[in-house]
């Protein structure tokens, strides 16, 4: 089964997207298997991290922002702005496809693990996922 | 198929679990098709990379180590101690699922590769891993 | 279906392979699943990334060849030349697979994504690729 979503991001940051992969494993009706999660472009991204304390995922985009730094005199590709080639780079270094089993229905996540989708853009976007549920 | 197993790293670095994915698909009777495995963790990750060589594991991990620092005034997410945050960067920068082809019973690696763990605390652990093996 | 396939890198850089993945996903004659891409190698990757402008190619690798220097003190690994470690490392931090879904038998890439594989030394290579084609 596949199923197409998307996911509004307002600003640069993780969005967490666990509930709306869940609900697709649902209602595949399968009980056993494998669900990978695609993401549609090259300036967001795919990653899981910790969802108990919001200080992670605090630190962790402002550690990629200092590593990726938009005035960089490097960049040529700024036709979109500052955060456009910084977005791509980022992008490179996490990852456009995850694939997380499933078993009785459910995705095998550890206990803190959150699916989440990151906006590398400062404006809000319209990203489209897609869902594969295989067996 | 589905399976669960356990990983228990020592220290920090790279443990190899080549053999353990390779028993899985195994066990699992196929002949042809795809080993994902999956880490339950956002402060341990998954690699491939060459298996020859210690020199290039403990050079990887060296780099990795000198570029997320330990003592970063920027971290605010410090209660697990030091290697805390930084282990959940390095996972972000590294990865939480692998898949890897496999053909009459064997996966498809290159001659050079191996699978790891990428245990980034400092304490031993015990990683929970799922394999899934689909046709 | 498992295919395999070899990509000639003549230089460090992107090399697009998505006709060549697209091929074999209508090879499958399958509509509708999940193509999954695996290259058996530690110093080369593969990555999804804006497949209109040049510019962000370029810059993407540059950024990279700067945080991953060759000539780095820290490096033990390098019987095979300067360019070695590096390329392990650039492996480390993109992916050695890649999941896509397709639909109606055409990759659901987004408008502006194409696959590459990332060639992380300098000298010309044959390249090994995997693709697995799941329902």
């Amino acid at each position: 089964m596949i199923k197409k979503f998307q996911v509004h991001t307002d600003s640069q940051g993780l969005h967490e997207i666990t509930n709306k992969v869940q609900a697709v494993v649902k209602e595949s009706g399968l009980s056993e298997g494998l669900c990978t999660i695609f993401i549609r472009h090259t300036s967001a991204s795919l990653t899981i991290q910790e969802n108990a304390d919001p200080s992670a995922k605090r630190d962790l985009e402002n550690w990629l922002n200092r590593l990726v730094k938009e005035s960089d005199s490097l960049f040529t590709h700024t036709i979109e702005g500052p955060d456009d080639m910084p977005s791509h780079i980022k992008s490179a270094l996490t990852s456009p496809s995850l694939s997380i089993p499933f078993v009785a229905g459910k995705l095998a996540l550890g206990t803190w693990q959150g699916i989440y989708v990151w906006e590398h853009r400062k404006h809000s976007h319209n990203r489209t996922l897609i869902v594969h549920i295989g067996s």
